[in-house]
């Protein structure tokens, strides 16, 4: 049963396209010129000069600054136009080409796009314009509330029993998991940082709670069911909000969760708790300011609240290829855009925990399960899709360990709440991954 | 001894300038007339009514809308002239009218303040005009480097056997103190302040600190002393760095910690660690990129740094009174704000805490101290100063209390350091107060 959900991965047809400068290129790769050699070492110039050799389509390889010196990965270009596309956007076309197979690594692909990050994060250090124009040039998707839609439905909707093959199979967690102590397996981290949220949270049971964006529904039911509180969970991916139904109903959950099938927008209601983890990075800064009024309407006067989204140190946008083909309309903010959620309605913040590292463990995590289960993937998507996501996930690691993104958790309060503990202590004294009550 | 450096305190000849209009009004207060008891009524009705009743000076009494019904406090004006002045900008003359005492309070100073500032904050989120008109009006002085050292000596000279009196007996801090177990007292408080931020900076024995704004050096002292480090620590202040200096010697730590007096803009070396604790409030946003730029100038590629200030939860001045009288200059910014340190240099933040009812607890317990100490205090400066220094800590506790004034502790990164610790309970584990080795 192939599936044809990912048909925006497919590369486009450059050659007719973007590259038709390209000239005399050929699908079957060409004859290798002088001008390709001097190209392949642009390239290589271009990126920041990582210790790289590239193997042009004749099997030639070409060295950069380097020279052959400290080389820790080879790049195989299948054709010139592949090289070319790699010129014009290495950024937004390397995720393509090396889906489709006309780039290759020859080397530890984690280890490849690690250097090249650092590589490039030296260049960029040195000359601002070039992020500048990748500012201007790959702006993210709108959020309106039918494109938040769409771009949710892209990603979230590509089947349940995909994403059950590699997350945890303890609350089906597609963010980042919590390892207190790092021999954790991913469902330990899981259950640790719901936990981790709940007691930052400090539920108590009878509260009511609203959840902007809740996957499958996995905080939902584990806050219902280990802290007594009720909870009123939003979504506006059919299949997510679908399977987390059926779940509740399963687990006897149903009289105290209840998921709605709606934009965060358009929540209702009043309550002691406002969460919401993962969601942010779908919002858009432009929209930050209308979501800090949502919860201001919805949060009672002593409530509290917690957001938990990817991040980055200095504003930009997120990864072109990854906006494009993974998660249309993601952007992931500073801490300095989130105040715009918090500062107009006078939110208090109380505590900002930046969890980057978690996020790198948890995609390897991922990564392990993922390929362990690399032949039934293989029965629901074909290659070119397959390619696409280990190079997500891999770059995903790559992000988080090379300080590209942050994970940031933000707790804050109503401005006129004395109700505060008077240290974090509590967080840390229920155990690891114990249950708080 | 009476001192004279507090004469910016003076009640300015209000009815020669500013209050010029008042016509008729004289220093014995004159006769009560209708315009009188209507003025006053007005005047609780601008400050958003709250249950206060206006004692005039010949007894009357005026309520405002609440009636007699709930009245918590009574505010009593010495002259007409005192009325016009608190009409005319009641943030700021308050202060000074209280200091000369032609305003009194019968009742609880602390419990009237709070009520006066939640009646306010209640009727400021009905009109944003008034603090915008606030903001325009009451401008911070600037903090150029002569601007700085000028603002500074107001208040931070004032003489260290003043300081002695009502501030700690261990460690001599005139910041935010860490009530972990609130019991505790305030010594114990700063010990566990000072640990609080030694944990969260995860010192090691022979590493390199550089602080700014170091007091009168109670942290570089005890860092040097109990985390085996070097510390080099800037400070503007005269008195504060000669205070420093001899008790660095006195405990034989000079070899270890080195005073300079000198602007935080010319530190100078490499370091492992940067750390201010109560300086950014003088620092000014206009200058938050160039501190920014110092951090990035004088630390290692693994470095990193906390920084503890006073804050807000919402873009606004300090309270006006506060800012001409006892600090000039002084800024509290947001965390939104404060991100315009960190974000040009790609400082990676990795914890947030908001320690705001500490500080109202702190402030507390100075206020103690300074009654206690009152005969002693009286034979120093007169009693002007002394309304003036109890109505600044009495209304700081207010502000605290209140949620106007939050108190921020930022730990940041350089953004490609991996070696990042697993969870804070490495902050929580050593006892509330104890050494961490």
């Amino acid at each position: 049963m192939r599936r044809d959900k990912f048909e925006p991965l497919g590369v486009p047809d450059i050659s007719n396209r973007e590259m038709d400068w390209t000239g005399s290129a050929r699908g079957d790769g060409g004859r290798v010129t002088a001008l390709d050699r001097w190209l392949a070492r642009q390239l290589l110039g271009a990126v920041g000069d990582p210790p790289f050799r590239i193997v042009l389509w004749n099997g030639e390889a070409v060295a950069g600054e380097h020279g052959a010196q400290g080389v820790s990965a080879e790049l195989r270009f299948a054709d010139r136009r592949a090289l070319l596309a790699l010129l014009h956007d290495p950024e937004l076309h390397f995720g393509d080409l090396y889906s489709a197979g006309r780039i290759d690594i020859d080397g530890d692909l984690l280890d490849f796009i690690e250097t090249a990050y650092r590589a490039l994060d030296a260049k960029i250090a040195d000359s601002h314009w070039h992020q500048r124009l990748s500012r201007l040039r790959n702006r993210p998707r709108r959020n309106s509330l039918t494109g938040s839609r769409s771009n949710i439905h892209h990603h979230y909707d590509l089947g349940n029993d995909f994403y059950e093959l590699w997350l945890d199979r303890e609350v089906m967690q597609y963010t980042c998991a919590y390892y207190p102590d790092p021999s954790m397996t991913v469902e330990q981290a899981q259950v640790a940082k719901l936990h981790h949220v709940c007691r930052k949270l400090r539920l108590e049971p009878g509260q009511t709670v609203v959840e902007a964006g809740c996957g499958w529904g996995g905080l939902a039911r584990f806050m219902a069911k280990h802290y007594g509180v009720k909870v009123r969970a939003y979504n506006i991916s059919h299949e997510q909000v679908s399977f987390a139904r059926a779940r509740a109903e399963q687990e006897g959950l149903a009289d105290r969760v209840e998921y709605v099938e709606d934009d965060y927008r358009n929540i209702k209601g009043d309550f002691d708790i406002f969460v919401s983890v993962g969601m942010l990075e779908h919002v858009g800064t432009d929209h930050y300011r209308e979501l800090g009024g949502v919860v201001d309407r919805c949060l009672k006067d002593r409530g509290r609240g917690l957001i938990h989204t990817i991040g980055r140190n200095q504003a930009g946008v997120m990864n072109a290829w990854i906006e494009k083909r993974i998660f249309p309309g993601a952007y992931p903010p500073t801490l300095g855009q989130m105040m715009e959620i918090f500062e107009p309605w006078e939110f208090s913040v109380q505590d900002v925990e930046n969890l980057r590292l978690h996020y790198a463990r948890t995609l390897t995590h991922w990564l392990e399960r993922f390929d362990q289960n690399l032949e039934r993937i293989r029965d629901m998507f074909d290659e070119r899709f397959i390619r696409a996501w280990r190079l997500y996930l891999v770059g995903s690691i790559a992000a988080f360990t090379t300080g590209s993104l942050q994970l940031f958790q933000v707790v804050f309060e109503r401005p006129q709440t004395n109700d505060l503990p008077w240290s974090r202590a509590h967080l840390y004294t229920a155990g690891s991954h114990g249950q708080a009550q």
